[in-house]
């Protein structure tokens, strides 16, 4: 069963939000999730994990031995080989995480994440374990925790049979590149705003098209960023 | 006190991560969270707030008059002017969340954020209510709650006297535009792998230089886009 390990000074904060809704009912059937305390690795009377930044600055910095152990010893519980299962330490310093990124590891045996706190970890932890850094965005969070629980969601609900109705991701933002279409339900007008015709005419055809053309603006307007891959994405299609 | 109002489905992940480490202490004192569960604006025996998407496709759509009936009741508790209460909606169409974002919405009195499920919203309710649609990445959650949880833990550790130690915030990624420079601690020598000599100096106009060319490094490397525009934005300040 695809599994999350999750390196953290804050084992009782899992599986919060991941114990909710549909990817809480597949948890424990189609995927799982093991804490492992930072803090038993830590040595002292108060098994202090980290230590002043050597060159001065504010804060503190997880020592690279102590981290280097935990993950050590959460290693040593996995069997899968190492293109199989990710190590990953969450950081605005990392490479961005995508629905890209997601997918792929959704179809890994699972991954084991670790969770900074404090000012960073010694680069050295990096130099020697080769763990990847990853991003959820350009903002800066308290800890990797967070981070952790969006990337477990962002990727388990890929994993077949957490999501009832398949289709359901097949469809959406970033599938292919763009930004969702907009979504209408009933009732047909609801404060002066009516529902756009077209989707009343039940031809499909035309349906999706709106509903491409919608997304196509979207994107420009919003990302122009992401706009700028697609129009590229659909040139080399072309060719 | 600065307040997130958070609309959900899920009012029982809350505080959640939120409640721990130094944002969790400052929780009631510094600021503080309340949830509205959507469920109780929803209608007949399921008190459902969902119906199918017109035009057909996978999924249900969120009513835009419960969803607005919810934000009415939940805005009318609050005094503060719109533009010292921004109202936001998690969704991965939206405008990129980012560090400024977070910095501009800690000196707000606070802030509602409301947490999508399903296929999305009917796309009245943003026509109608003007809710701001913002997005932690280009990577698909089942729900907004740990979207919300990150934006929150982004900008409440922003404001005075949440984090013990203010220098914390001051030094860090994206400040100047570019990720954080490599940290180091003891042992001096761990691995074979050496703290670089510099650090060890004291001199601290050579440390700090070092360390913005090692960030400087690390960002042209990792994030050519952040790269881009600190350059252009030294150019600018240079003129």
């Amino acid at each position: 069963m695809w599994t999350a390990k999750v390196i953290t000074l804050f084992p009782e904060v899992f599986p919060g939000v991941l114990g909710s809704s549909l990817v809480g009912k597949a948890l424990g059937k189609s995927w799982n999730i093991e804490t492992v305390d930072l803090r038993e690795f830590g040595t002292g009377v108060h098994r202090s994990v980290d230590d002043t930044p050597v060159g001065g600055g504010p804060g503190m910095v997880i020592k690279p031995d102590i981290l280097a152990s935990a993950l050590q010893s959460t290693q040593e519980t996995i069997d899968e080989k190492p293109d199989s299962w990710p190590v990953v330490f969450l950081s605005p310093r990392g490479k961005l995480f995508d629905q890209s990124t997601a997918k792929k590891w959704s179809t890994c045996k699972g991954i084991t994440l670790i969770c900074g706190r404090y000012e960073g970890v010694d680069e050295r932890f990096f130099q020697a374990t080769g763990a990847e850094e990853i991003s959820m965005g350009d903002f800066v969070l308290s800890g990797g925790e967070i981070a952790a629980q969006a990337l477990i969601e962002a990727t388990v609900r890929l994993i077949p049979n957490v999501l009832g109705n398949f289709e359901s991701t097949e469809n959406e933002s970033f599938i292919c590149g763009l930004l969702e279409h907009p979504h209408y339900t009933r009732p047909r007008v609801w404060n002066g705003l009516s529902v756009p015709e077209i989707l009343l005419t039940g031809h499909h055809e035309n349906i999706a098209q709106w509903r491409k053309s919608k997304a196509e603006e979207l994107t420009r307007l919003r990302r122009p960023d992401l706009w700028q891959k697609y129009c590229e994405q659909k040139v080399e299609t072309n060719i």
